[in-house]
């Protein structure tokens, strides 16, 4: 008898993932500077794949899987929790994580404190701490990768946040499958939803610990999971989750496919001095031009997280409404104005 | 002593679309055939205007706008309710809006009876007779436009069944600002809030009515705007509506950007004998390739509206995931398969 389809779902996701690391792993070397060099090559060292693991339902279905599946195929297998330091007993919460994952055989194993600092917003500094941490294991260990546990679940709750910014198709994008330095962060639950982890871990007899954040209405992420999107499911029909997640991988791919146009785009558009064209510009697809306006805003030093949809469609006026109007000011003390034909965007 | 603020936000965008109307009309004669046959040109005549109302708020302040703008731009007005047949009394419902359209002033005013099929779900069926009667009724009076009372809130809900679907940017991108045959439809409230609708019928003593349709909760958009979107923008915060509409005209424009991409390098990964050649295909990014492939479906006979995201992935993988799988069947009895290095799609 197999195991239980829960458990044979987060095996497989798990299992995917690692093949792709395998393969990735195995065709490039560790040193770099030998991979041209003529010779024998050496076989590379067993990788190791790290689980960042919270204690939660999602990571600990996570942490289980590559338990079981990292020896089947020769990868060395270890975990990381952060402790966030922002509830009482928040370190000895960490142990018991510490514990559970060496008891599921994991090593190595440790427990990461980090301090987060306050900057924009707590759920954002929270995030930025716990990369951080990770980041620093997985360079200290020399791990090919850390895995995530971010379900389909999460990944429809991002979309939303991002619609929230209204700010186009690169915030419905969600999370990727695969980002950080390198790759480094690997997401194999992303097409899976939230029940199948929870019900793995109770099938396996995983204690799990539901973090009192997620239920706290102060967080945004917890009143759409506990409101906005039972909601909208309500209103939209179950398959609301699904769609927002295929919502993400669609706008993911048109979003990338539209940033090299514009790379491409943006070449052709400048003078020989470098000036953006306003005539050139003109001839653009909208999605286009506004994707160069925007990059050109950001290389002249405007904060891309402060630079809105508002300001580039202010600058964009400059080109498709011209009618003498004055210097657009944009974040970062960035200056865009229109002079003699030319889009000159720079800062001061 | 100006007008309400309300009132004077609806005539500003009122008077906005009329100006684009009037000066296409100005510049496009009625007898394309003469446009350039040398002597002198007549003045075209004095252009027509329909407003589509259905007695509520937001069509009701859209004609009350149309008729005060449209004598100062030399633009007759005009009117058209559509009586669905829905409700017992709806022919009595309808013969009351002509009534109050007839005192704003409007001329010629009518009210056109339509029979609602079943088909594809009560609220398409209902938008599809009420199209059609508004189609059949420029065409008789010779309207240059017909304006649509569809407000910001509307947009937004528009963007949530679009999102609903998962089927990508397109479905995002909500109702366009200029719509039809030639652009015939054209909805000047699209940036702005219905409560502004609202507050410009009460401060003009205009009475409204409220569609009992738009509370019933058989209703998927019902549904949304009584429920979904007020949780959402609990979870959210208040500038959701605002945000989704954003996110309509940005996804618009990348959608619009991706197709004509996907037109130009359609021709180029052609064959002489008009085959898709697969390893051009694979070059190319996933966005673009998928529109083509969906394209090319299309072109063989499956029907747009049937064709999901699902399906353009499985022939996707015939060029990105080949392992000699076997043909893929679409609707609209069309098949995919691959052979030789080209995708073969036709009906059959």
């Amino acid at each position: 008898m197999g195991p239980h389809p829960a458990v044979a779902a987060i095996r497989l996701a798990v299992r995917r993932v690692l093949h792709d690391i395998l393969t990735e792993h195995t065709s490039t070397p560790d040193t770099p500077g030998t991979a041209d060099a003529p010779g024998p090559r050496e076989r590379p060292a067993s990788p190791l794949v790290l689980v960042a693991c919270s204690g939660g339902a999602d990571s600990m279905a996570l942490a289980s899987a590559l338990a079981f599946e990292a020896p089947r195929l020769g990868i060395r297998a270890g975990g990381v929790t952060v402790d966030h330091g922002l509830q009482p007993g928040s370190d000895l919460r960490a142990e018991e994580v510490v514990l559970r994952l060496r008891e599921l055989g994991l090593d190595p194993v440790e427990s990461a404190a980090v301090r987060v600092g306050r900057g924009h917003g707590p759920e954002a500094a929270a995030r930025d701490a716990r990369y951080a941490a990770l980041d620093a294991a997985a360079v200290r260990h020399g791990a090919a990768a850390v895995l995530l546990g971010h379900t389909r679940d999460d990944q429809a709750e991002t979309v939303l946040l991002g619609l929230a910014r209204g700010s186009g198709i690169r915030s419905l994008s969600g999370m990727a499958a695969v980002s950080g330095a390198g790759g480094r962060y690997r997401r194999p639950f992303l097409q899976l939803d939230r029940q199948t982890a929870r019900k793995a871990c109770m099938v396996q007899s995983l204690p799990v610990w539901d973090d009192p954040h997620n239920a706290d209405p102060a967080y945004t992420r917890s009143r759409l999971r506990h409101e906005g999107l039972p909601a909208l499911e309500k209103a939209l029909g179950k398959g609301v989750v699904e769609a927002l997640a295929r919502t993400a991988q669609l706008s993911r791919d048109d979003a990338d496919a539209l940033d090299t146009w514009a790379g491409r785009a943006e070449a052709s558009v400048r003078d020989a001095a470098g000036g953006l064209q306003c005539a050139k510009l003109y001839a653009l697809p909208s999605a286009v031009r506004r994707r160069i306006l925007r990059r050109a805003a950001i290389a002249a030093g405007a904060p891309a997280g402060s630079l809105f949809a508002r300001h580039i469609e202010e600058v964009d006026r400059l080109i498709t409404g011209w009618r003498g109007q004055g210097a657009i000011n944009l974040p970062g003390k960035v200056v865009a104005r229109r002079q003699g034909g030319r889009l000159v965007i720079r800062q001061g």
